[in-house]
């Protein structure tokens, strides 16, 4: 038991903790409100389930929840729509109050066929700035991406360290779409505790040669393992990763983005 | 130790076998030459870390060591530049032979502005055809992608079934950039036995709304989970996924690949 990291039995034990992953969800986490202090209920969750977190744990969090608790919901019943958002919603044929809120968070549309991708303030280039009708109480209501995805992950980490006194990291995620592949995979639109891209130029591969273009956007490959028990109907908008190694650091996910003027394809 | 799945002690326990995934590496796989049996080399190498393979498992291979047993290996020695070639390396300051490989393995050049960035055979979208220097032998030599990566993790799949005795799943993994983000992530080139793509439309969700544009990349967020522990340089090219519940299909990974007509940003 005392080398028990991630050997769940002896025929299936990984080679070395240092090589092996685990990935579990966090159950029962209720209902998120705005105001709600979300590293006490997340703390409260996990215990309720017998789950001790551990320093280096990597928390992938479901950016709905954040922002939730931030109150970055909109009642579309509330909104009026501009000229140019009514102009997009026939164009696509879509809710001109919906259009609005989706402009109101963009710095700029990137494309408007068949479907709606913008910039958002962030920086972001997705589908609809990232606003969106599901797991959101009430017909009429949508929720926006955080103000500052960033600020909230390290908001959330610091939570968490009260409540648990242990130092884990967080991620938010978010499912995008992206050119030339369907589907939507999650990538991290926030990031705290973890390197956001690790860089090994410079260094040598197995046969000695220098590595020259392999930058890994690490939080966004955490963020997509996290989606794959963050099923969109599941209700897990909380999932751990153990064992991952790497330095704690702020490295803020909004490095990611690329600027615009390295940008092939804006 | 009968519900061992994925709980190495009491207090790290993840709350059910359903939502826990285990990865771990299988070290030990030698340098891959043209001609190898890599199902039977994957299998040996397994044995000898005392890891047994289960009915379900997913294993997540680099490309390297595919492209390497399907000798998709060129000299650079060997390769005539076209005209074509030429220009492009001079307006890309790169070697004129890499150019002339990576316009043979392409269908289109999608942009040649500081990166070379191609549309293959395959449909694939990427940098350089995935024509690499990394990871080979030979200061000369490069590898191609497999000619087929469905069909090589078809393959892969029944030959390790043939030595295991188990139906365990294959993705085919390379690191792809993109537009927008910096950093590459891997994503699925090649599958067998899971899904490419799961399809939440029509579901609902917490709150009884219809999901409407869900479709999840599910063969990609694996394929960037077993990129977290492939680091380029480490020489461990095969992951396993252990716990990820889906059906075994064969849902090629091609699938993935956006048709050109339905492609804003092409």
């Amino acid at each position: 038991m005392t080398n028990s990291r991630s050997s769940p039995s002896q025929d299936r034990r990984a080679p070395s903790s240092d090589s092996s992953i685990s990935l579990f969800v966090i159950p029962g986490i209720p209902e998120i409100r705005k105001g709600q202090n979300l590293g006490r209920l997340i703390a409260l969750a996990a215990r309720r389930a017998g789950i001790v977190l551990e320093a280096g744990d990597i928390l992938v969090v479901a950016q709905k929840i954040i922002s939730k608790a931030e109150g970055r919901i909109v009642a579309l019943s509330t909104v009026k729509p501009s000229p140019r958002a009514l102009a997009l919603a026939k164009k696509l044929s879509g809710d001109p109050r919906l259009m609005e809120v989706i402009l109101r968070e963009s710095k700029r549309v990137v494309r408007s066929e068949r479907v709606l991708i913008v910039e958002t303030h962030h920086g972001f280039v997705c589908a609809n700035a990232g606003v969106d009708h599901s797991n959101v109480a009430g017909r009429d209501c949508v929720t926006l991406l955080p103000k500052s995805p960033d600020r909230s992950a390290r908001q959330l980490a610091a939570a968490l360290r009260k409540q648990t006194g242990k130092r884990v990291a967080v991620i938010i995620s978010d499912t995008f779409g992206r050119p030339w592949r369907l589907g939507l995979i999650n990538v991290a639109i926030g990031a705290a505790g973890v390197p956001a891209m690790i860089d090994l130029r410079g260094k040598r591969d197995s046969h000695r040669k220098l590595l020259r273009a392999t930058v890994v956007a690490v939080a966004d490959e955490l963020a997509a393992a996290g989606g794959l028990l963050m099923g969109k109907a599941a209700g897990t908008p909380v999932v751990v990763i153990r064992g991952y190694r790497c330095r704690f650091v702020q490295d803020p996910a909004s490095r990611i983005i690329r600027p615009a003027e390295e940008d092939l394809f804006r």
